[in-house]
């Protein structure tokens, strides 16, 4: 005894997004026969769209649906700083922060000789192009604080200081409201080493 | 600034998922983005078909895509007795269990005053229909375990009772595989209610 066909099928669809086991699957797809008809074509449709009306910037590489993206093309910011994020998620989370204002790099990945990524493999060569242009006077280096992000920022500043550009790499301490005692030794080693003059 | 509007209409369509709030949604969505498009393909199709192919059995009100369902179609099946449960997964349940081979009724719902559920509101009348045929011999009341599940087990018993049909409720007591330490008061004490002799 099976579910019929269209429940089954749903089913192995929704246990292809990440997270969406068995279960989770059928509970959905049971979810989704009663659900509104047209939040469901709505939801069939906005699939199809993701896919077909969005890519990347190719200026900065962020996944955008205009060319250049609105930050590239914006009037009102700085374009002498390009912050460069792993992927386009980091965009937007610096973006809510709203204390950046210039321009981005999205990099879709890390240096990760175990996955076999090398400086080919992520978009490095398009922002080294972008640093051409005399404008640019910073680069800040915003992958995360794993040792593939480490690894990364200092492989592109090393390729990036012989011309002459700024390159810098953001803070890493205690994240705000955390405690010296429940704080692991590489962080607060860096907390100290990043220290500011009061 | 807000994601591209491909992605915040998806990750609206995700969120009216149950269980998926704004972050699960943010990652399903942009995770999609990068899927094999023949898999989008079809998700978006069988969203549509889950709702368009499927109905409900005019018999037992299982879910299906044929009409009468399988089961009801089916000449392997004790005809003589139909066992009630509260939705059609509750039905997969059972027939995994490969133990009955009778008929189904679905009752999509119980009795529950709270939400202004009464007997018109759930798949009731149909099966005094079924009943009025000769051939039923035993009706099984296997709706949940809780107290609307219970309620409306009541309810079912004395409504069909007076026709002369035997009804039967599933059996409650402790699970395979669990502790009497650790069992709950009412379960321990229907435990002991439903007893069986050696």
């Amino acid at each position: 005894m099976q579910y019929p066909e269209p429940i089954t099928k749903l089913i192995n669809s929704y246990m292809k997004l990440p997270g969406i086991g068995y279960k989770t699957a059928v509970r959905l797809s049971f979810y989704t026969i009663k659900m509104n008809k047209k939040d469901i074509e709505e939801f069939s449709q906005n699939l199809i769209n993701v896919q077909s009306k969005l890519h990347y910037c190719n200026i900065c590489g962020n996944i955008t649906d205009e060319d250049p993206c609105v930050i590239c093309k914006s009037k009102n910011r700085k374009r002498d700083t390009i912050l460069v994020v792993e992927n386009s998620r980091d965009v937007m989370s610096m973006e809510k922060t709203k204390s950046y204002n210039g321009l981005y790099h999205v990099l879709h990945g890390v240096l990760s000789p175990i996955d076999g990524k090398g400086p080919n493999d992520i978009n490095i060569k398009s922002l080294i192009k972008r640093l051409k242009n005399p404008q640019i006077k910073e680069v800040i280096l915003a992958t995360n604080a794993t040792s593939e992000g480490e690894a990364t920022a200092m492989y592109l500043a090393r390729l990036i200081k012989p011309s002459g550009i700024k390159v810098t790499r953001i803070a890493q301490g205690l994240s705000a409201g955390s405690d010296i005692e429940y704080a692991d030794n590489i962080t607060l080693l860096r907390a100290v080493e990043g220290r500011t003059e009061l």
